[in-house]
């Protein structure tokens, strides 16, 4: 009996104030576009259709989007919120549900607060419209939404309109909407573009299903739900609010943070317990880290898994497609890409590991090297369970080091080696004795400006 | 004439919200778990006895008290504070002094507290109890001290029971007490577990020596001083203070810090005069840091003794047993591991120095390793004073490169080099004509899909 | 028309509460010392004189100030602001315009602000004194502006000596202060040191003049523009309001700060439009970003020009004369210094690049290491256009690599290479078999103190 949902997401804006030649909807928060947090709250509502209104900058909307399975319409010219929403009237033509107005620019509004406008829509005395209002700590200049105590709208009046007691009112207008699709277009075809700046108002919609007798109602959101996105400052602050909120409850989930404000999570990095996170520490996409992990201070981690009981850092950089086993270390300045480390491997210190397949209780020497490009392609190196890499060795990829075997340090390997075997692959040490000495005398000589004999 | 002191510290309590196998008050603040900092403060007292009442977790507890001198008892059942004391009463048969109850989970109490309770115990009318109030920003569910203005109690209501005039008051009660032995326990006898929760409550007895005529004192502690730690949030807000109150005392001795804020001290770190510290240090225990020091942003450091005009970082990792001399330098992406490095030693760049000692003046070039790890043993390296380490050199411990020696870059050192003597360990360079344009171009028409011919 | 103008400056105070060895005013800024800052704000009024009064560390206070051109007079004994001020009067006999007084340890005066004082010398009613006043949140022991609401002053009053309503007046004296030389020479000879601390107050010039019948002017600057420093913790909050708004311009000039309070600039950073910069990132004076330049994560930035589209760190450290190109890119643990990186080529991993020149599109394999310093002397490496150095390969400078020419992973490269060569520099590889299981047996037993065979 739920009627189905289409999701109207505005971001036709080109965000100007933002001074970039990315669409201000795709810039990123917590590691993801803007927009994407948007549509993913409302995919959690299942809708029957997720629209987005283009305009400026379409080309780089559409390409975030569609893999996403919104559609796109076009707003050729920018004519106003109540134009823009038009925009989707075709695409939505034989429609008939509830519509919800979304804007790109307002990311992070949650599911339940969007199940909320839907459900007041269809409870009592099924009002022709619900908006979202909102108590701003400055209200400013924004709309102000005058309504009865019992939450039925008498209208919406822009600030710069509004009396002295008008503007008195805290509750202000997020812009968000819900709406049956009949009644929302219905009133859409009224709004006229009578006023001084010639746009159309989707805000004109309020005063006339009031006008026609129809019910409009309002219901109240935490004001942090409906911030905007205007400027690079606004977002910086939006990413501030969204990290507090993940950090407190990382911790409330079992995490050890000791310097909150220090660690930078993405979207979806998942978090076991009892694991503890030292001073600056990021979070790129694509994380997952399991019970009693330790990462030490200033590691960047993206796609990766990290197993129970691992270490990671200080300094570690895992990049995508890392996975480290049960207790396995990553150690300082030891970067990983592609590298699946077995269970206790360890690669404690300046190491490199791409493409790179680590078995159980291998040790990595300080300095190794997988030299896995050739300028064009990249080659995979496996090491065996056990295997034992000396320090400052070149693993010249693709190439194989057996089960338990020993690659000497400073070796430089390119043929496989054997299970059980030693590789050497470095020059005997000589001697000159003396040379040394001589070397600093001459070389002292001449920084005082002698000549050589 | 100083009466005997026994410290009585509860950390029975499991620390269910904290959701960690590592017990409560085990959990580390400043880089020391929170109950080492109490015993620490109490032990500036040469209290007689220590007691740490364990419950939940005793193993834990156990082990990292004993080795302090703390004594344990344990509480089987969780029977309410007033019960937790009584754990101690056997324990104390026969000591004729002071008691000093304690929290576990409440680590930051200074020395000068507690002292202020035990003298007050001694002062103006001889109190049988002292307790420590304090006044929150937010008194919220606290226990409510109600007193005369003379500092004498009349009781201490749970908030629960509390009138709405006793809520207005605004001075609470820490749960820090301090008695005779002899008065306490007489009381704690006397208190029943008749409540809702059918426990023994501490507060109890301030009740039981007021309605027997006995005086009970009360006097006010600062709210941060008796801080607790119930959750992970918590911890993370209290390591905030005492780092806030750290790095004044920093800059108030004589520290330059660029970015005081992104610099962490352990609870034992040790700074000179004119030290500049740039933003983002962490220092681990143990790290003593003479005058005129500068700590490049970046570095992490623990268990180290850097000597007056050294240089570290940025990116440098100090790890302990690392002995740095006057104006001896480490630079980035450089670890030192059980390292002692004399006087004007330098190691600038991509270096592992591990069971190593280096003379003064030495100079140890880029990507120079210790392979100080056979995978069972571990082994040292010395290098003499004066000498040279060419770049990117594994140097194979057990080995001594003597004084004035130079190792050429690139070299692979196995066996000891002669003071003042040239070590060589690299192939000779070939070369292979036009090899590098046929790879280009062969590798290139893979990419485009052509067979090799 | 415009009179000339002479800038005072006071900085003969020896700043013991900063318990440095280092002058206070020559402490650093954002990477400069406060004095210069204050130096070059009054520059940009094109002074005919820059005169600074030493006393305390003159020496270390002639040296940073002389090559910019600033005179320095001598206090030999500290007796007061007034006392201070005179030492310039013989320096500048004969010099016929305005005076700005102002002060080495309040560094961030606007130049704006010290114009509004010269203007306001020569407006409405041509007082002989004009004096800066603000409203500090706490205004605390500061001396009071007591003065009429056209802004002529009725007189400053310390606040020992201010009555109670006196002390109400919340407009504050800053010191600073702009008189023609003529008028504040003439007043300065009329005061006397007759008070309780026996100095001679600059402030008494005000009574002086108001009580001859002269016009005395305040105007008002916004509290954080006249801060002044005393101990390093008033240099550290001084660093962050500065921090705090070089950042919020970035964001608006179009920069992406993803944890603006992450992200320390210098006094003369330039960052271009469409810039990312992840969390914790160090700019050291004299970097240049382009446009659409990515900064990673961990990022130590100091003398360097990154053209557009380059991409630099995690963890990268780029030191005085490096020179990024189109498209480069520095990855982790890479450190350049003194190094050109042609458009497109890349140096991604664990390398250092001193005094080195890379051809476009060149690529540097991990673990790369330039040799450029004997001990005594540094020498340059030149890598062609579109070479590739393979992995683990060290360059011994001086040396050319030519264009296309590939270097084989794991080389030591002493000679030059030619173009489109192929050099090898390293040892063949050869094998032992089952001598890593003997080995492992062999260690494994004597872990058990076992006697060897």
């Amino acid at each position: 009996m739920t009627a189905p949902i289409a999701a109207i997401i505005l971001a036709a804006g080109k965000g100007t104030r933002m001074k970039s030649d990315t669409h201000k909807v795709l810039h990123p928060l917590a590691g993801r576009p803007m927009l994407l947090h948007l549509i993913d709250s409302a995919a959690a509502l299942d809708p029957a259709r997720t629209i987005v209104v283009v305009g400026a900058g379409r080309e780089q909307v559409e390409a975030a989007v569609h893999p996403y399975g919104a559609e796109t319409v076009h707003q050729a010219e920018q004519r106003g919120t109540g134009h823009a929403v038009r925009m989707a009237e075709a695409a939505l033509a034989g429609f008939d549900g509830d519509v919800l107005i979304l804007y790109g620019d307002v990311p992070l509004v949650p599911t339940a607060t969007m199940k909320r406008m839907l459900d007041r829509l269809h409870g009592d005395g099924e009002p022709a419209l619900v908006v979202l209002g909102f108590r701003p700590a400055e209200p400013g200049a924004y709309g102000r939404v005058i309504a009865n105590p019992d939450g039925s709208l008498v209208k919406i009046v822009e600030f710069k309109d509004a009396s002295e007691l008008e503007r008195a009112e805290t509750l202000c207008n997020s812009g968000l909407m819900a709406a049956r699709a009949r009644d929302l277009f219905a009133l859409l075809g009224q709004v006229t573009d009578d006023n001084a700046a010639g746009e159309y108002y989707l805000t004109d919609v309020v005063g006339l299903a009031v006008s026609s007798g129809r019910l409009a109602a309002v219901i109240e959101a935490a004001a942090d739900e409906v911030e905007g996105v205007n400027s690079r400052g606004e977002l910086a602050a939006l990413e501030v609010s969204w990290q507090q909120a993940r950090r407190a409850r990382a911790m409330a989930d079992g995490a050890t943070l000791i310097a909150p404000e220090t660690v930078w999570f993405a979207w979806d990095t998942r978090l076991g317990r009892d694991v503890l996170i030292e001073p600056n520490v990021v979070f790129g996409p694509g994380v997952d880290v399991a019970d009693r992990v330790t990462i030490h201070a200033f590691s960047h981690i993206e796609g990766a898994q990290i197993a129970s009981g691992a270490v990671v850092g200080p300094y570690a950089r895992l990049r995508p497609g890392t996975v480290l086993g049960e207790d396995a270390k990553v150690g300082n300045f030891v970067e990983t890409k592609k590298a699946v480390l077995g269970k206790g491997a360890k690669a404690n210190h300046l190491t490199y590991l791409g493409d790179a397949e680590v078995g159980a209780g291998a040790n990595i020497g300080a300095g190794t090297i997988t030299c896995n490009y050739d300028g064009f392609f990249k080659y995979r190196t496996n090491i065996g369970e056990g295997a034992f890499i000396g320090s400052n060795s070149a693993l010249v990829a693709p190439v194989t080091i057996g089960k338990d075997a020993t690659v000497a340090a400073g070796s430089v390997v390119t043929r496989d080696v054997e299970p059980g075997a030693l590789a050497l692959g470095r020059a005997r040490q000589e001697a000159r004795p003396g040379w040394g000495t001589r070397f600093r005398e001459a070389m002292a000589a001449r920084k005082r400006g002698e000549k050589p004999e």
